[in-house]
């Protein structure tokens, strides 16, 4: 194992603390957790909260600022952080207006992030949730019961966000956040596993010529194992399984070709090529792509694609302004 | 080798027109030649165009747009553009106030971008060029008579694009840019080889537990194989380098944390952590910091620590606004 790293203890600690020296203009830690808030909090408005197991950067802690998210908590690798943490959070981020928590679908933080709501209640907090599963890959999954929440995430993130920024309500909020989940779709691929620190070797071993197709951003297992294809085809196979899903045609869509960490960005150009022909084909209008690394998988090689189905209101909150340092 | 492409032959291009069918807002490719230039080009301004070869990305056509190039030529996987294609670029983009060439010193770039110049010149073009040559691993290399132009060129870029932008004349904004040449220092670490597209294996051996300290971004040998470090010591060692170069103590200076592609943004902001720490013991004041992915080097994992001195000019042309796709 090679990380750019110190102790192992320290991976996550001190990479928040490197993202936010780097970024205090739009954030700062807060003091003594693991938790990442704006470093110019707005009174007034409906706060947003999500997180989870680190390891995916720059999800959440680079979509916190004006425009996304009011904190992100940010738990030990590929562990959901814990009740008292997002309690935490919730409490630093409140203004009175209420709290959304933007939850992806692992059933610790599930659990945890539910446990927190519950503890927010009793001290007469507003909170809200939602919970993304947009992995069209498997039902039910190491972690989870249910479809995964992946990428699709920072698409809630945003429009959430940007409506939340605007003044709208807590029902409001979490009920756009809803449409948004119910038309987003991922679905992605790896072509080497991850390691995870502590462990120092791979998360699950693929042979020099396979990969793993509808894998989950944990390494969890995805719907086949595969020889390698070119990126025509294995777009065209994470396609079907998304545009079977829901239906796209006729509509305006947002395409997010995200990279797992491995991957250089020309290859996620190449993936985005076979994509914008494949839409054309079926006759799917791309309103706009995002390339890039927006949810990952520690070092794992390979990428997802995700589809959201726009209309006029989404495509204004899309593209809101937003000062989170990872949302471009 | 499990690349997300196609053919080999067609990486660059498909790479090309993902990224520029993503991005059509800002860019967008010169019909027949793989050059991207700006969607909306501005009339009577001094034109910047900079390029070499491919594998580099988001360099140099993440870099086109308002307030930074004007034209980006993307040549083979590590092999300059012809004189051909970049006296194109050149003629495309001159609207009668000259053209800055922007080149990283590669023996190959040099030489193309110099009969380039030679072929316009012939057509009354006025061009000007500057060479970057900011990494202090090694004086000459493979490829390359001289230090090597790496990722400090993204500065060039950024304060010379703005610059050109305000309307400053040919000779001036070839004067800032050397400026920004002679004030910015880069040096560089793999942990993996990259693999080259039509190689298909790596492009150098290291063992799972060394490092090369100062590769280049083809990767070119540093100035030593060691064993795999912490953060804080490699990042010391790089800092080292670095700061024996220049005298940075008692500047404000910007600091580019550069992965090469492999290496997981939360690896690359502990490193950044370190750097904070090394940089305030030694008087530094860091005024602004970028993560991320600037100059790659296809697959390989690994990273460069970027400083440029900074004066006032300097900060504000660093921090005027740009609208090209890779700049944040």
């Amino acid at each position: 194992m090679k990380k750019m790293m110190n102790q192992v203890e320290d991976y996550v600690a001190e990479g928040i603390d490197g993202f936010v020296g780097a970024n205090s203009n739009v954030v700062k830690r807060l003091k003594d957790f693991p938790i990442v808030v704006r470093s110019h909090p707005k009174e007034g408005k409906v706060a947003l909260v999500s997180g989870g197991g680190s390891g995916h950067e720059p999800a959440h802690m680079g979509y916190v600022g004006e425009g996304m998210l009011d904190a992100a908590v940010c738990g030990d690798i590929f562990t959901s952080p814990t009740p008292d943490m997002i309690y935490e959070a919730i409490k630093a981020v409140d203004t009175g207006k209420g709290v959304l928590l933007i939850i992806k679908n692992y059933t610790g933080d599930v659990m945890n992030f539910e446990m927190a709501m519950d503890m927010a209640a009793m001290d007469d907090i507003k909170v809200a949730s939602v919970v993304v599963n947009d992995d069209v890959a498997v039902e039910d999954s190491t972690y989870t019961a249910g479809r995964r929440g992946v990428a699709g995430t920072v698409f809630v993130h945003k429009i959430a966000g940007a409506l939340a920024e605007r003044g709208a309500d807590l029902d409001t909020v979490a009920r756009v956040a809803q449409r948004v989940i119910d038309q987003v779709r991922t679905m992605g691929v790896a072509t080497t596993s991850c390691i995870v620190p502590a462990a120092g070797k791979p998360h699950f071993d693929i042979a020099d010529d396979e990969i793993e197709l509808g894998v989950g951003i944990h390494g969890e297992p995805g719907v086949s194992r595969e020889k390698m294809a070119t990126s025509r085809e294995i777009v065209n196979q994470l396609l079907d399984h998304i545009l079977d899903d829901i239906d796209y045609k006729q509509h305006d869509v947002a395409v997010m070709i995200n990279g797992l960490s491995g991957t250089p960005l020309s290859e996620l150009c190449i993936m985005n090529y076979d994509v914008m022909k494949r839409l054309e084909s079926e006759s799917i209008s791309i309103y706009r792509t995002f390339i890039g690394e927006y949810m990952t998988s520690l070092d794992m090689a390979g990428a997802s694609i995700t589809l959201l189905r726009l209309d006029d209101d989404l495509k204004e909150l899309l593209d809101a302004p937003t000062k989170a340092v990872a949302f471009h």
